[in-house]
């Protein structure tokens, strides 16, 4: 697997640019729970995701958190190269979620391409694009969805990204998804346990009734 | 007041580009409360605004309103021609505030203009960003600030906007731009009634101590 494979638009750049990509491009190791971009004054570059798991999120003044959205393999992040683009006025947080191999393409290379390349702009533009649709789902779930479907909703993510019933998750770390506090989601999950649908015990939340809980997220 | 002079990468263009801007560039006038960009299957193309008071929002299954943001004098219209960008999967609905003249580019002039100049494609993405960054403040919003304090900024926002302490607003209108009920409205304004900081009747609401509104607003 390289990265030439995995870049999409690989094929619409000239050999020039091919060559300036491939002279600065950069593979780097994250552990998970690294953070790899933190606010808009860090702009390291593109990353492409060869394997692992990113997450996306704000935090408010007291420290509270939300997620945005999560990025996986093959996916590129695009806000850590924010600075490139000075309409951006946000500050957001990457940070890995499972050990991650990724690819950097270095912000002053991807400037330069964006700049003499509308391929490249345009690409930048649609994943700017996906990135906005995705915090236009978040907004319509925190408007509209009451937090039971939205607890419902992101256990069945958590159970369906690591392939088991068995969550090893915090209340707290599932409060920080979906940007309420601790508190809410330990009455949330017991009155859950009461209806049958989740078992709790320490670190762990299991899944008991999947039906139920993919109906009451699709309520 | 010509298009050529509002238009920000005019001189980015070359003749060609130029001239298919001129041969069909359209003007549009919409009065007040006009609907002129309904969802994603809606794609008519970019608008530039002359004059007016533009304002997006997204509605629930049940008919509820929430306000992304509004654009004024010489900002530009990016979602009318948002059929461009597949990666664009949200439905916004776009209606004029106020009496509005628009320069429209239909999205086929803008879509070539997009692939073929990266000037033109890198300032969309300007345009996005600063979008972007628009529904990223409101999530902070609804997410870290109690309706009081929102409520707060809206008045002040609405009387600087329409430049007089005496808005001609409902509370049903002030609820569609927040993102919440009447009933949740009503109740604030009387308790902001009660501590003296405006004065309801009829389809009005008064601003009476602007200070202590504003103190209220950016605590």
């Amino acid at each position: 697997m390289n990265f030439e494979d995995c870049f999409p638009i690989w094929d619409k750049l000239n050999e020039t640019q091919k060559n300036l990509i491939r002279s600065t491009l950069v593979e780097k190791h994250a552990a998970k729970n690294t953070i790899i971009h933190n606010g808009s004054n860090d702009c390291t570059g593109l990353f492409l995701i060869k394997s692992g798991q990113l997450r996306a999120y704000i935090t408010s003044e007291e420290g509270r958190e939300i997620t945005l959205y999560r990025l996986f393999d093959f996916d590129i992040c695009l806000f850590s190269a924010s600075c490139m683009m000075n309409s951006i006025q946000f500050d957001i947080v990457i940070e890995t979620e499972k050990d991650s191999d990724l690819w950097m393409i270095p912000v002053d290379t991807y400037k330069k391409l964006t700049e003499e390349s509308a391929a490249v702009a345009n690409y930048t533009n649609e994943l700017m694009a996906s990135r906005f649709s995705d915090v236009m789902w978040l907004i319509e779930q925190i408007m509209w969805k009451s937090l039971d479907k939205r607890v419902a909703y992101f256990l069945l993510e958590e159970s369906g990204l690591d392939d088991t019933k068995e969550l090893k998750i915090t209340h707290e770390k599932i409060a920080n998804h979906l940007g309420t506090h601790r508190e809410v989601i330990t009455r949330m999950l017991r009155y859950m346990q009461s209806e049958g649908l989740v078992r709790l015990s320490r670190g762990t939340v299991t899944i008991l009734d999947e039906q139920k809980l993919k109906k009451l997220s699709n309520s």
